[in-house]
């Protein structure tokens, strides 16, 4: 960030008044440019005996599976953002969402929020999707997956089916684990 | 917004090629600016049969009772920032936090995480808090609650107590429920 958005002043970088931490300050109009986090939300689909993945045809990872999740929008809710990526990505529906997986990723400022639930009819590849496909547990492309958080996800959730019980997974992920993964792809 | 961040230069607001829905964008740098929702992280701290609630000290809402919950930083956990925002408000820590309400407001593009634990120790008021105080249920401040998300965890709280179960509540606060509760106060 260089210039205020509101004002258009170039702005500096600097602890404001009574605050903690450095932010965009304005010193033309006053603004202080706040940064959060920002969630991403998807579904892991599930068919039977087998989930739902997407190749990406788009960076980052491009070529790479994913479950269907994107970036939350204003104006929605967490569900609705997973259920129109899974419908943009996948051109799939998913019935009875439950929230599964929820990561914090605090080095690049995500959080991710997937939703499981039963895949309802037909799918397709969306514009961001090279193709998708359904795969047991046999035919994960685990050397192929596009970020940990998916790799995370499906390990939950194949652990789980062979315990029989599904549950909220609240975790993190850090440098060294994305090292890892990213290393390792 | 007015001005690109990035480069200074006026944006416009329409739909990207290849997108849905309008950014801001600017036609000089070709920066795309979107827009996201921002998660307001907090703890519901149990003391016994007693709840701790602070007093703002800050608008919005100045005056009136609250959890201790604020925006999550970027390059923090969710439930670092339900912690730090305790620590801040109410000078208190909580032991064994879980994810206990997730609440999305489409209309103020907020989502609002709320840890359930038990208070471990002291507490005080914080710089933005006048007050905070452990409530038992019959001496709740209903009508002096600052926000409804607030109202409807405490209200789980006290429904699952009697119960004897405690899980995760994901739900939605719409435009029509936010004007009942700001009309009511
Ligand atoms: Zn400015
Ligand atoms: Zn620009």
């Amino acid at each position: 960030m260089n210039y205020c958005s509101h004002c258009g002043h170039t702005v500096r970088f600097a602890i404001p008044d009574g605050d903690d931490r450095p932010r965009f300050l304005c010193d033309a109009c006053g603004t202080v440019h706040y940064q959060n986090p920002r969630i991403v939300a998807g579904t892991l689909p599930v068919a039977g005996e087998r989930i739902l993945l997407c190749r990406r045809a788009i960076s980052p990872r491009k070529g790479f599976w994913t479950l269907p999740a994107g970036f939350m929008e204003n104006a929605e809710t967490v569900q609705e953002a997973a259920l129109r990526e899974t419908r943009e990505e996948a051109r799939a529906v998913v019935d009875d969402p439950t929230l599964y997986t929820l990561i914090s990723l605090p080095h690049i400022n995500q959080v991710y929020m997937i939703f499981l639930g039963d895949l309802d009819g037909d799918f397709a590849a969306g514009p961001e999707s090279l193709e998708v496909e359904l795969f047991d547990e046999s035919q994960i492309p685990w050397d192929e997956l596009a970020f940990p958080t998916i790799e995370r996800t499906l390990r939950h959730f194949f652990d789980d089916r062979r315990r029989g019980t599904f549950e909220l997974h609240l975790s993190q992920i850090g440098q060294e684990e994305r090292e890892r993964f990213f290393g390792s792809a």
